[in-house]
């Protein structure tokens, strides 16, 4: 079995931290200059690790190992989301280098472009397996200014490039490793997550039209109080959706805009954004018809309600083989610390799992907490999980 | 009885909506140059009139009849909310304007200060009535940017003025006539409201204060989601109120904000501003206790539920007499043609009415539409409701 370096590995996910470096943890957004610093520093490391390695048309770092035999793809993202933490993304990339030197010829490494949504959906690893258009491209943008991708590649000196796709014939399978961005290895005491599968999610905005009053003048039975629609809407949902979803779905309303949002108008409309997640696709088709048949009834109601998809990602299973090679790694240094366990956040994973067998690996997050600056693990955990992924990947190449 | 001079009424109105016109209405904020021009005008417009007039240390414009004999108090506002409507406060201040000169010797007029509410609460109209402390002043600040209330004074040019107080032995009373900024009196075809009562408001901030979470990793058991606690309690609110509140009791939620409200985050802190109205302090009193008793029930729940009151209003009967006496002068010019209504709206009079007999005539507005630039009454309506209003005043006089 490879030997992962401890002391390289954390020196190297240290040097990373320095890039865009906030407070304990990291600002770098997609194609920020600390961005971009990021992808030529990890396209260096992989050079001199012994890929060949670039910077493609979609700011795609991919280091392709040498020679012939089986290859493994590994990887995640190095951008971040604003003022987050050091390991959401870079600790997966760094695992991929680190295996690319103990198990040389094998390993090819990829930090996908953009998984954390500044620009699109995925945009990096859906290039690579050939699922993101050039029309699509022309319509993302930067959802903090609306700056065109187009532009920021242009800025990142990355417009131009050809877009590398994969030849899936190359790979056994793609693997990635990442934190948890949960409390419940913490939890349990676990040491080692074992991924069965990353949820899918399905993403509505629900908007209620009324009409703007005056909040003294306005007798109640004449309103089109577009928020007391909303409220409604919201707490029907929080009543039925407890007896149609499964034990692990999770649904959220995380962004409510009332308008024109004074204390004294009443308001004329009403905005919310409500999302829910299971790794079983019948129960995300039930939820959707509930939520489907409570904006019929609300439009029963004096306000108009409409909803609109802001997208639909399919659950994805984990390869069943790779799920074994990790839990035997696990195993070994980690005994009886390790569990099973499904991906509430969505991962590259969930993009390459269309292609190739995938798997994932979790460590633990330190007060489950993430998107933020305080995100953290303990290095023993990362340096256990580092071994856990070489030993697996070495199991699945067959070494 | 006094006969008022249509074109001059409007003409002194059309000359006033120049002074800051926004498309067809008024962009006239609290202590603006153009609200500080509105004022030096009006105080203009009062001396041609025949009054001792002046502005004084609070921004009130206050023009005093000569000769001894009775005197009335009338009078609202010169300032607007943003790009609102030309006649809101407007209107009541240029019928003082009107009577002054039909009844010579007999009416005071003042054009209060802020009660659009930029920098505090009726500032203008209590300081008037000695209800307003120098040291509420030092905390009054301009709602958008923070500008202190005396900073703003002093760049009017009116720090350093005395602030004038009531004689309220000069006077038979007050008398203020305002747009409905209703329906009601469009929807029944009536051409003046004679209020009855200006409503209580009772204003909270309802903060629930949980913990932010992913909205893909946080399993819904251990989730302290703040955004449900706010559309339970909101919810729970509407649930309940219509049993406990009056027929014209009025409740709004204007504004609603979740923390950080981004859709794939659990909300951490969320807020609402809630309010509601009534003539009847029992009414006020006894929804009072049913939103705490929501809030203890709220507070069992996951999240810390706190309320904090932002403001009562007493509700204010007006002058019986004076009420009387608006109706006679209504069915002389509007036979059959105006009806007894409380305001849901804050005016100064409910101030003045803590000192003096008080009363406020209402004429109609064009499709209810308040706070907005397309506010409107018919010329007509506002003639007759001008001519009505110096009937009633000279009534009050005795003359």
């Amino acid at each position: 079995m490879p030997q992962i370096d401890a002391d390289r590995l954390l020196a190297d996910l240290y040097a990373l931290r320095e890039i865009g470096k906030y407070k304990t943890g990291v600002h770098r957004p997609t194609f920020s200059p600390d961005d971009v610093r990021s992808r030529h520093w990890l396209a260096g490391r992989l050079t001199e690790a012994g890929l060949a390695a670039d910077i493609d048309g979609i700011g795609n770092v991919i280091g392709l190992a040498p020679g012939d035999g089986p290859k493994l793809l590994t990887g995640s993202h190095l951008e971040t989301q604003p003022r987050a933490g050091w390991l959401d993304g870079a600790m997966g990339v760094i695992f991929g280098l680190e295996l690319a030197r103990v198990l040389p010829g094998g390993i090819d490494v990829a930090g996908w472009a953009d998984e954390e949504g500044h620009y699109g959906s995925f945009i990096g690893s859906r290039s690579f397996c050939g699922l993101l258009s050039e029309a699509e491209i022309d319509t993302c943008r930067y959802r903090e200014d609306g700056t065109p991708l187009r532009t920021a590649l242009q800025n990142a000196g990355f417009a131009g490039r050809p877009r590398q796709v994969m030849d899936a014939a190359r790979y056994r399978g793609y693997l990635e490793a990442h934190i948890e961005q949960g409390a419940e290895l913490e939890n349990s005491g676990q040491q080692i997550g074992v991924v069965t599968a990353i949820v899918g999610s399905h993403r509505f905005r629900i908007v209620f039209e009324g009409q703007q009053n005056h909040a003294g003048t306005t007798r109640m039975a004449i309103r089109k109080d577009a928020g007391v629609a909303l409220v409604r809407l919201a707490s029907a949902i929080y009543d039925r959706f407890p007896a149609a979803a499964g034990p692990r779905t999770v649904w959220t309303t995380g962004t409510i805009t009332l308008d024109p949002g004074a204390p004294s108008v009443v308001p004329g409309r009403a905005e919310m954004l409500f999302q829910f997640r299971d790794t079983d696709p019948a129960i995300l088709a039930r939820l959707e018809a509930v939520v489907e048949e409570l904006v019929a009834e609300a439009n029963k109601g004096p306000c108009k309600v409409s909803i609109a998809s802001r997208g639909r990602s399919v659950p994805r299973a984990m390869d069943a083989g790779f799920q074994d090679a990790l839990e035997r790694a696990a195993e070994r240094h980690a005994p009886g610390l390790h569990q099973r366990m499904p991906s509430g956040a969505g991962h590259d994973a969930q993009v390459l799992a269309e292609r190739l067998p995938a798997a994932m690996l979790f460590v633990p997050s330190i007060g489950g907490i993430s998107h933020h600056y305080t995100e953290n693990t303990a290095d023993a955990d990362i340096v256990r999980g580092c071994q856990v992924f070489a030993d697996a990947a070495a199991d699945i190449l067959g070494r």
